[in-house]
């Protein structure tokens, strides 16, 4: 083998660093507060970073070690985003979402010796403290209000200012080395973790700079929806860190007042966010007047965006939204939707909109038949997707409960989808949610999103119904918007013509809420269980023929 | 250490002929040929690059040998690009504007086991081939117009037609091996190899898709002017096959006139295109009726492109030019110029534009001082660049005449420049162009634009001139416009407002054309030579004050 004579410059978080201090001195990090926005340069991040990387060491913390965040979106976690991978430990995410058995199950597992926790979220935590023996430090953030919950607790503040103001002397680090920790909300089994290494997360987060996905550039302000406690935010922080976007990051205030407001004030360019919130901040637009058209790329993932959702958004508002998918396991971008075609009038421009797109470059994808074998990109053919590429997990931390997701140098992502000639996508449902009907499946996901078409209904999720006959049926569990009163007739026929006969129901579940799960999908888990045990209501019968 | 748990997926050229074949494969590649544009999708490609792999292996290519190119901007040069590293060969591009002795220095110093050469071409390799005797093959592309110059030649295409059809079994590479190589055209001594690396190609390519930098994406189509012999071709058509743009390459015909009708007829999005190209094709556009506007990204690079060049295109063509600055050792692109101000009327916005830009993603760059210490960014002091980064060259291929270069990890440019707040680089000279006039540095560069700025002034090269008392004074070597008559006074005071006293010239050379290297850059070498022997025509002298 004749080697290649270039430098071994290794893809860390530290250039990161270094673009702050240098060529994106300049850019900001802007936070909402209840005082109104708290702004600060990178310049001033970058001091910042080294003090806390002072105070990491302060407290202990080694190369390789966990350090855990319970935080929402702000400057602090930002800081903790760059300097705990810089100093060579590993910056664990917390969910704060998660059940109280789940947070104590992954603190325990990630054995995290410090954890930065919010001021606002102390509560949170608190109960759980004197379980988590291995836990040495908590260290709130934001001590104005802090109310004692933790007791012993450290001043984020305090420790930043007790810091030598002399430059920290980081490790040199080799890109293979352990970035992040996120675990996985699974709804079976216990939480998975996914270990990142720096290289990975630094070429996700170029990903993020490329023209045909994200695009973030220097000219960018990104108004950060989507959770830094989970799944890197969608790299969103290390890819602003890196061109030099400013951030804009919106802590505890998501109710769609605030973000309308907040967009309207700051003008973002760009937003990161799950299809529940770009819902709940259409409606908000729909019935106020709002001006949200400086956002040139809105994007949205973690479950399949309806068509109609991003129509009205893009008719009504002139906000442009894209589809990306991917999961924890996959960084998690690993798809991105922007179509080939430029006519926003015609049914297949929508059509494309509607997928979940192209891989990106460096991530390879095909679909699996229930043989394991490849099945065909003909745009009908489905598949569970499976993944690859230097972004993509190659197995859980410490756990090898999981290892059937990992084929071979693939990742079985559990969901099933198509590809067109292209090889974009359109996932049609999860392997566990699919309908299996007579030898067919059904997908659930395409249901929902045209059941969600229909002006009166506000959610829908479906679920398989045990069938003597068929195996499995449709079960269509349906919220209606308020003031409506759509009936289970009405839903089939405006199902009628859109679908395959045999794909519609026998039989709706009206009901007030669909269950979410800690990051805000659809929990289908929590529906079968009240259809097991008999607590599901609503539930009205329908002759289909 | 913590290893982070993510796949060992290699970045290698396979998965750019994986996106060809796959999510790319609608993508064209058109070239132009005698008879019009000859075209091909990258599915069509995908084809012949396997057909191409069996070929080479046929021919006795091994892994990690080298494979000559010698070779316009056409179709069948992409392939080998792809080709050659994808079954583990080492892609070597001869520059075919080079010297006789030079082509055979460095096809003896590469030892390339073949050589592919364009039919228009054999007539220059002819005379060597005698001498070439590591040389086993010669493969004649386009075999219409082969003469017969090299006896025993092979004809590409039938080579193709003889391959089996069957895909190809590639081996797996790893990425730190090998991939291109390429010399630099040194004006000063032996011509040094750079050895690209599967994966400090893959990683320059990326960038080139980046928002920030060129902006590749696949709705472009990239009009391919620099040449694909010399430096990767700025990791266009790599970068094309890893987006999906299309390809437009001009094989030899590279007059204005040819580009313009290529330009008007195809309208490509992007081109790339040395300063003295664009030069042309402005004054072509200039005098005929020719609408260049298809154009939203013109990158310029190679030298310092004037002010006034990319002004008249803006004002007079609607075509943004943007610079970019490299070398042969660093892939080439390292830095890019994006400005942040989007006013074009404004002085600032001018002046930005005149910069050679802030580094891409993962480039890192100081500047030194003659004593070997960094020196700041404030836009005053001069240093010269050093550069790191996972595509910047560690050393050269087989050569240690050139270890001065190499600086602790930093790539020593040769350049001198200073830099911003924002790290935007502006050139003001080569180390060994620089004029040392009383201890203070004159930039050649700088008087050269502001030369050429006036009217009259088609060239202007700036050498130093040996003076007792100062060291060197500059010395003007100027190429007036055909018709153009001012003189030696007029031209100093056309300076005098606009640089400092102690730069203004002693003397002017009023000569017919600038002698220009291999790749088409002003060799100041040659007019030093002049000088020193007493030859330079034209010499008039003018009294500064």
């Amino acid at each position: 083998m004749l080697e290649g004579l270039m430098q071994d410059f290794p893809l860390t978080l530290q250039h990161l660093r270094s673009r702050m201090l240098g060529v994106n001195a300049d850019s900001q990090v802007s936070t909402s507060t209840p005082l109104g926005l708290r702004r600060a340069s990178f310049h001033e991040l970058s001091e910042r970073i080294d003090r806390l990387a002072w105070a990491l060491k302060k407290l202990g913390v080694q190369r390789g070690d966990r350090v855990g965040t319970f935080a929402w979106n702000n400057q602090e976690h930002f800081e903790l985003y760059i300097a705990v991978p810089c100093v060579g430990a590993v910056l664990h995410t917390i969910n704060i979402r998660l059940f109280t058995d789940q947070l104590r199950y992954i603190i325990d597992h990630a054995e995290d010796q410090v954890i930065f926790v919010d001021a606002s979220l102390t509560a949170v935590l608190a109960p759980l403290a004197q379980h988590l023996k291995k836990v040495r430090h908590y260290v709130v953030i934001g001590a104005d209000r802090d109310d004692g919950a933790l007791p012993g607790a450290l001043s984020y503040d305090e420790l930043l200012a007790e810091a030598p103001s002399e430059p920290f002397a980081y490790p040199q680090l080799q890109e293979r080395e352990a970035a992040a920790l996120c675990y996985t909300s699974g709804t079976t089994g216990n939480p998975k973790g996914v270990l990142y290494s720096h290289r990975s997360v630094a070429l996700h987060s170029t990903a993020a700079l490329i023209s045909d996905a994200l695009g973030l550039c220097r000219q960018d302000k990104a108004l950060v929806v989507v959770p830094m406690f989970h799944a890197n935010a969608w790299g969103i922080p290390h890819a602003a860190a890196l061109c030099g976007a400013d951030l804009l990051l919106p802590d505890r205030f998501l109710q769609a007042e605030a973000l309308a407001k907040l967009i309207e004030q700051e003008r973002p360019t760009i937003m990161g966010c799950v299809p529940t919130i770009f819902a709940d901040l259409l409606r908000y637009a729909d019935s106020n007047e709002v001006d949200l058209s400086c956002l040139r790329n809105a994007a949205c993932g973690g479950s399949a965006v309806p068509k109609q959702l991003m129509r009205d958004f893009e008719e009504r508002h002139q906000v442009r939204i894209y589809q990306a998918w991917g999961m924890t396991e996959t960084s998690p971008v690993a798809t991105y939707s922007r179509p080939s075609t430029e006519q926003a009038s015609s049914e297949e421009h929508w059509d494309q909109r509607a997928r979940q797109g192209t891989p990106l470059p460096w991530v390879e994808i095909r679909l699996v038949g229930e043989d394991g074998m490849p099945v065909p990109s003909d745009g009908q053919t489905s598949g569970e997707i499976e993944v690859r590429g230097p972004w993509i997990a190659a197995a859980y931390y410490n756990d090898d409960s999981g290892e059937e997701r990992f084929d071979d140098g693939w990742l079985r992502t559990g969901d099933i989808a198509t590809a067109d000639g292209h090889g974009s996508l359109q996932i049609s449902d999860r392997v566990k949610d699919v309908i299996k009907s007579g030898g067919e499946w059904i997908s659930s996901v395409a249901l929902e999103n045209e059941l969600m078409a229909h002006p009166d209904v506000l959610e829908a999720a479906v679920i398989a119904k045990p069938d003597e006959r068929w195996g499995e049926r449709p079960l269509c569990c349906v919220v209606l918007r308020e003031g409506a009163h759509a009936g289970a007739a009405d839903l089939l026929e405006h199902l009628r013509p859109r679908v395959a006969s045999w794909w519609l129901p026998d039989e709706f579940a009206f009901i007030s809420q669909v269950p979410k799960t800690s990051v805000g999908k659809f929990d289908k888990k929590a529906l079968r269980h009240s259809l097991e045990d008999g607590t599901l209501a609503g539930r009205v019968s329908v002759r289909r023929a």
